[in-house]
């Protein structure tokens, strides 16, 4: 099955870190390309690349540092990688991946020693490439655990872009011999739906058909799909799911229609017992008055943009992860020993 | 209270029927001129105007039928009415409204006898102002009905553009010294809520927050509004609401957290005893991968566009005529006398 290529939209180069920019993908395939952990830290600011992606720039980005630094003492060196894991972490307040790949750099520098130079440079890029196996790893068990759960021809409704969770369960599925297509919604503001999972369910050979966001309930009703499945950004430990803006309402539509809601996440937050404990991000409501980049709405009106709603665990049928499936009221016992 | 701008968007002129294009509306405010009744058809297959807009086209349009055949004998200015009519009623499959319009016309000519020159053009006129009137007067009624429902300080959550019923709601609204504010989804493709209903409000002063259609269920689950209002396309005469494409997730979402669903419609339609009597529109799929004709999906994918959906009665709790409130169970009793 071909790799599609958001599967590789971050690449370290001997000079920068190249980035694919989601912003315009697939309507141009172009490359943003970081000299320095701080124009990687913009890219990320800049939702130059999202979901995922800032994890896979993060990783990246540290290794640039890790060069600047190489010509400094040990100690020198080991301060400024601190300062660029800080500058990398604050790109994006509400994403998680940051500090977990700024960690993965900084855990394999620390394990290596004092160190400095070419030891150093090699100890960040060993860091980065742990960091970056460790995520597909994840992702991958979690996409085998999710392919296990469908039916084979199963016809599944998905929202927003799952990214690697999305690629990984398409290349199970595959493997186990299962043929699955898929209906995906739009996702208004930012058209994730209609752009990058689309083409890469495309790309994949998936058999796809785009909705608006409004059509899901319909198509839940109609019988035209077996399974709703999407990414969760947060699963809480009392089984609610934190995801993009609109899986609230499939999930509703799901239960009240009989169609079971799959939701992917590699793991429950360890840090957020209940929902109360995940504040929601409001966007720039400018963003709903837009589209692309183009005026789609009356002036006279002000847009409102919860950019993620919360899916209390009544409506959710299973949480995946990569330890495999748990039902929603159970999902605490991931990180309980066995 | 200001009425607003789409309150008259079809407009008699001695040689002409003009008709405002809402498919551009409001970013541009541009007037079709249809000289004949065949360009009205035309523009009604063309959607320049939607909504009840095909409505007042067609009582118009036949106007200009009977201004053309002035000159035939009775018959056969009679004989071209009738076919004036039928292109009329095919101009566009799905609206029962345009048998209405040329109806009301057909019905002032005939009860004028068979008439000639000035007084068939008299007669149709008539007609025409006649059906403009009963129109307007059904959808003043539902208003006040509609108002008289909604608590003072309701915050209305709206769906596409509901047209007179919405005009009306918050004209009775205001005179009842209510203040009402409302959100409103976008309403792809045709972002019908972003552009009509947007702008329409804010013509009228009412405080207005846009959102995408993915975030209905989130905005409901908030206790950011205390009512889902939306016209109904028709309602069968057990109950269901069939509406744009969308209205169904609300409705189910609204349901789900404890808000009040509103329906209007004038009449549940009586030729339609059940969902089943009612065929539901498939539009081109390919509206669902273009914004206002920009394209905005993928171009490796397919679109998949029903045009309506329909709620089930479990998930309406009144439907508001212009004879008053129904029970969804009950609005069979329209069509009882009392």
């Amino acid at each position: 099955m071909t790799r599609p290529t958001l599967d590789e939209s971050v690449v370290l180069h001997d000079d920068a870190v190249a980035i694919l920019d989601r912003r315009r993908f697939p309507f141009e395939r172009v490359w943003v390309r970081c000299a320095t952990v701080d124009e990687v830290a913009v890219a990320i600011t800049d939702m130059v690349t999202q979901s995922s992606g800032p994890y896979f720039a993060a990783l990246y980005g540290m290794v640039l540092a890790a060069r600047d630094a190489a010509h400094l003492s040990a100690v020198d060196a080991r301060a400024a990688l601190d300062k660029a894991g800080d500058l990398l972490v604050a790109s994006r307040s509400t994403n998680n991946h940051l500090r977990k790949a700024v960690n993965a750099v900084l855990a394999e520098v620390d394990a290596t020693g004092q160190v400095t130079g070419n030891e150093l440079v090699d100890a960040a890029t060993r860091g980065a490439a742990n960091g970056d196996e460790t995520y597909r790893a994840k992702s991958r068990a979690l996409g085998e655990h999710s392919a296990k759960l469908l039916p084979d021809g199963a016809r599944v409704l998905t929202h927003c872009w799952a990214d690697a969770y999305l690629i990984e369960t398409v290349a199970a599925a595959g493997r186990l011999g299962k043929d699955i297509s898929f209906f995906c919604t739009e996702t208004r503001p930012y058209l994730q739906g209609a752009r990058l999972t689309a083409e890469t369910l495309a790309e994949m050979g998936v058999d796809t058909t785009l909705i608006t966001d409004g059509m899901g309930a319909s198509v839940l009703q109609s019988g035209a799909v077996d399974v709703l499945l999407t990414a969760a950004d947060r699963v809480t430990l009392d089984g609610h799911v934190v995801n993009k803006i609109g899986t609230l309402g499939l999930a509703v539509a799901a239960h009240a229609f009989g169609v079971p809601f799959l939701a992917q996440v590699q793991a429950p937050d360890p840090a957020a017992p209940t929902a109360a404990d995940v504040p929601i991000e409001y966007r720039d409501g400018a963003e709903v008055l837009h589209t692309l980049g183009v005026r789609t709405a009356s002036d006279k009106v002000r847009g409102h943009y919860p950019a993620f709603d919360v899916t209390p665990p009544r409506f959710v049928t299973t949480i995946v992860t990569d330890r495999g499936p748990f039902a929603p009221d159970a999902v605490a016992r991931y990180h309980q020993p066995a």
